[in-house]
């Protein structure tokens, strides 16, 4: 037999989930029809937000048919909520969203080399190792999965220090409205990804089932979810706008109106 | 009776079948767009690769479909695994990642042909030839497949020698960061492509339906499909970048900020 339910918890996350397409999909074909309203240098770093948005989109669809398919009324027999989609999700885009943040900064290329060279493999890495862990908890609820946990949090923490202490050094050739956003940015991420070390923890005692703590964590993976990935993917856009109009006196005036003095 | 699976070894495979479809799917769409920030003569190698991906993106839909109708919570009695979408892709897009590889260069148009009606005729054959072999094995499990991967062996040593001896002498005229971008390609190539004949003898011996074998080798056909065409297409990306930038001083100004002495 499936695990069931409420009426009240399921219909939650059914719109949620159904939230979470909307939010992906859009913001997708908003930052690809949008990438031509920046200079030609920041449209890399564009279409990679709108690549990791629509690798969300795809694994939305899915996570929302799998909890159909294992909650809905038409729920079908011996089906198991599929955990590996937010995974397979975060092993693509968590990487990508580190090469989206470098690509909009237009550092000089052996610079944003050295940058990629150590974010990209400390992401891949961080959500490998959290995977085992989530399938120990959530999956068959044995086990203890502090292990992977912890040797999660190592590329996590790396990943930070790149980011606040390395990257930092880089910030003042950029312009200071541009500092203002990337530091905005780096805090979106921080919080956004706080939510999932919070998840693991608040799971790590369950002894099967539960309900209340499965809603928790889905509604707290996806809101915190769109907020990484569109709204991040937004910010990025409006960085690539700031840096687009202070590079190029032509390009301002054609996307602007002039403003008169007031 | 349709074959049994574990919940681990059924749940591995679902999950790296549906990472494939994200990977090929979204490489896929991401070079179509990206064409434009590579020079036009670059462009052809780009687009190659993304019908690659494209290709590779509509088998692994399939792909999924026939596993799950075969192995999942909904089987359909009577339906057997289909061993032959993988060698139809393949047999549509190996021959095109030699195309892409020798694109990508932007040869004389002669030198680029004489490659090409090497290397294509002999991929395709290379598939063909494999085929048939892996069809005892994996669906009769009768007879004695070694004639069949021997064949298949013939061409695919001729591509070897095409790509290692004859190429290499025309990179001399290659930028040197492109040089050594070929050469990553070229072991990319042969890394990927040696899953093939593993996976190949170590079924050689297979008497009937083993779950241990089945999963060792779809998993890694499917990570070496992924690493031999998503990061082999953005690895072309990369080199057609590096290659506009180097041909074209206003591309390299346009595309990339400029790089002020530090």
């Amino acid at each position: 037999m499936n695990e069931v339910m409420s009426y009240e918890g399921y219909n939650l996350l059914y719109n949620l989930f159904s939230l979470g397409i909307a939010s992906m999909l859009f913001t997708t074909i908003f930052l690809f029809v949008a990438r031509e309203r920046v200079l030609p240098r920041y449209r890399m770093a564009v279409m990679v937000s709108g690549t990791v948005t629509a690798i969300a989109a795809y694994h939305y669809f899915r996570m929302f048919d799998s909890f159909n398919e294992t909650f809905g009324p038409e729920a079908v027999e011996g089906v198991v909520y599929n955990v590996g989609y937010r995974y397979i999700d975060w092993f693509l885009t968590v990487p990508l969203l580190l090469v989206e943040t470098i690509a909009v900064l237009a550092l000089a290329r052996a610079v944003q080399t050295k940058m990629l060279v150590k974010l990209v493999p400390a992401a891949a890495l961080m959500i490998g190792l959290g995977y085992p862990g989530d399938a120990q908890l959530n999956v068959f609820y044995e086990g203890d999965a502090s292990l992977w946990g912890l040797l999660s949090t190592i590329p996590f923490l790396y990943i930070l220090y790149v980011l606040f202490v390395e990257l930092g050094k880089s910030l003042d050739r950029q312009p200071a409205g541009v500092v203002k956003k990337i530091k905005e940015l780096r805090l979106l991420l921080l919080a956004t990804w706080g939510v999932y070390p919070i998840a693991f923890i608040a799971s790590m005692n369950a002894t099967g089932f539960d309900e209340t703590s499965f809603v928790l964590r889905e509604a707290g993976y996806t809101i915190a979810d769109i907020l990484a990935k569109c709204l991040f993917g937004l910010m990025i856009f409006t960085i690539a706008r700031i840096k687009s109009a202070a590079d190029d006196a032509e390009f301002e005036k054609s996307e602007y109106k002039e403003e008169v003095s007031k």
